[in-house]
């Protein structure tokens, strides 16, 4: 266990009076604890230290972050560590890649960095997944911890151990499965971000409701206009419900064999709009968003979603704000980046759709031909079928 | 398991009549088998396709290993995969690189591979290292197997799943914990290594015959000439043997939290005469057969080790051959890169030492200065002090 107490805390920040939850993710040897709460930076040494059987850590995260928030953080960290090094990175998606996992390697080597040592990755996606990565192969493996300061890399990389780069040939082609020793989610960080980038986050948040939680999924439909403003208490639950959602699936299903699979929902048609525009013009959010109104349509139109339930998943996506639109997409085009990422077989298409909101399933030997003529007719309409 | 019979075999090859060993490493659900016997190649094929779940294999080889064993090899693997490719790299050391590694990952997606290929390295411990490293990083994570060719390989990286590669600024700096998913050690491949690649395998044998097994050690010692001479079973009996004392170790702690550590026995001074001679004088083997001596020596000093165990493991040692010398090597520098690799604290050495020949024990706390001064007169000796 990580050093806190569940419930109800003062701490003193932005959410005193804000509760902080413990959210123990349970895999053996290897489990960990998400700690959810508002103003948590100020107590991050504390939280750290008490998971690190070393007392050197190294920060990995960009100059724009710790302009942002850096004073808070450092001077949290600085008293609980007797040794303390900072790793600059860039944070945009092409910073993912083999130059920038080197400078974290020749930082960690500088810091005189051993396999005690704990790198803490504070930022989004881009720096959790590299610096994640440099942790699971630097001296074969060192503890990581995660600082996640978006919505999307609260509730999606938090949980699950996935860690890479990118190749020029393609998105997260190399990896690993380097679970962190705790992830700290501070709700508080949140209200610095773009309005574009919480709603890509909040899509994921979406996804968690549509596959497991039809709770979580009314809590949103509920509570979108506070959720929008970044309330902190709205994002406290939201991201709770999330983590622990995922949580429940990856532990049932590390390396992801079987079940995990539904949590790739959204991102059969989501990936392919991606890669299909060379990952300009969709956040990965937005592509997901996407995928899971197709997905809803699609499973509609084969009569396992039901309509209703379909149309309400839609409606939600749609509420929450304006996706960049589908025109000038070749149908072509898509379904070629579509089938390279998937490698259906023998004409038969594996997908998740829901059997019933709240509850996805992996459909295995749908008819490949079927999916292709839907993506035709749903680019047609610009998305516009349900 | 593998696809083979325990047992007595015949091969039809080389090693007619010849024993095959199969060797199981137990590891739960990462468990897998070492096959070791004489003419394996021709049913690399068979033994393979049986541990895969995918029609594809890509092997990795060096060009000087395909002259001299590829037609036999390719033939057997040809006919028991469905898709077939093979990456092509240097196998000296100075190629377990970056560079080479996005070589492989590219030859990787050129191939087409997906998770479910099987990437098959066929080389010494350069190949295996860095092949290995690419299979436990493309996408996650793909299977690997792996066809050794040296004895050190054979004997040394089978078991324990370690691969990686260097950084410019030191050896092994990145890597992970991948075990493979089958192993075949060919004894008849072993007719075509230089003599000096021989003997520096033979000390890794040694190496394990003094940590666990006098058995292997009498071994040895009643046959060194026929082994010197490569014969088939006695190459068999001191590679089976050998797979089998790491295996015991590695399972009993398999990522080297504990007594997983005396597999580094004649490490200490080994590393670092290795890293004070910038990897150019000693090869590895060599430089822990003078690891071997020093902690032999050491521990008869500290009284730890018996002194005829002590003058029967050096002599052994001294019996294989002439190991480049210790002249012109300063004591500093080697110390200095000794406390470099290792990290004493607080004037504290750890070290593996023999409680007894076939039974190595981790010291902890030993007096760093003590080493320090043994080091020296051990330099000043020229290694002769036994």
């Amino acid at each position: 266990m990580i050093g806190v107490t569940r419930g109800r805390q003062g701490s003193g920040g932005a959410g005193a009076g804000q509760s902080m939850t413990e959210i123990r993710v349970d895999l053996g040897a290897r489990s960990y604890s998400i700690v959810a709460g508002s103003g948590l930076l100020r107590r991050a040494g504390r939280l750290l230290s008490s998971v690190s059987s070393g007392r050197h850590m190294v920060l990995v995260s960009s100059p724009r972050l710790l302009r942002l928030h850096g004073t808070v953080l450092l001077q949290a960290l600085k008293r609980s560590f007797a040794r303390f090094d900072v790793i600059r990175i860039g944070d945009g998606e092409e910073q993912k890649n083999h130059a920038t996992l080197t400078r974290v390697y020749d930082g960690l080597l500088r810091a005189g960095a051993d396999r005690r040592s704990l790198l803490v990755a504070f930022g989004g996606g881009v720096v959790g997944d590299l610096a994640g990565y440099a942790a699971a192969t630097f001296m074969r493996g060192i503890p990581y911890a995660g600082i996640p300061t978006t919505l999307l890399a609260q509730v999606d990389s938090s949980v699950g151990g996935k860690v890479g780069i990118n190749l020029p040939q393609g998105k997260n082609l190399v990896g690993a499965f380097h679970h962190p020793v705790a992830v700290i989610a501070d709700d508080a960080v949140l209200g610095t971000l773009p309005g574009r980038e919480l709603r890509a986050g909040l899509y994921e948040v979406v996804k968690c409701g549509a596959i497991r939680s039809t709770d979580l999924l009314a809590f949103v439909e509920r509570n979108l206009d506070g959720i929008l403003a970044c309330r902190d208490s709205l994002m406290h639950r939201i991201v709770v419900d999330s983590c622990r959602i995922k949580a429940d699936v990856v532990v049932e299903d590390e390396r992801e064999d079987s079940v995990r699979a539904i949590l790739n929902f959204g991102h059969t048609i989501g990936h392919a709009l991606e890669a299909a525009t060379d990952y300009r013009r969709f956040r990965h959010g937005e592509a997901v968003a996407w995928g899971m109104i197709g997905a809803a349509v699609f499973g509609k139109e084969l009569g396992l979603t039901d309509a209703q339930e379909s149309a309400r998943l839609t409606g939600l996506i749609r509420r929450i704000g304006k996706l960049p639109g589908l025109a000038g997409l070749g149908h072509r085009e898509v379904w070629h980046a579509l089938v390279r990422d998937k490698k259906f077989r023998g004409g038969r298409a594996k997908m998740i759709l829901l059997a019933a909101l709240g509850e996805a399933r992996v459909y295995d030997g749908l008819d490949a031909a079927h999916l292709e003529d839907f993506l035709r007719r749903f680019l047609a309409a610009g998305g516009r079928m349900d």
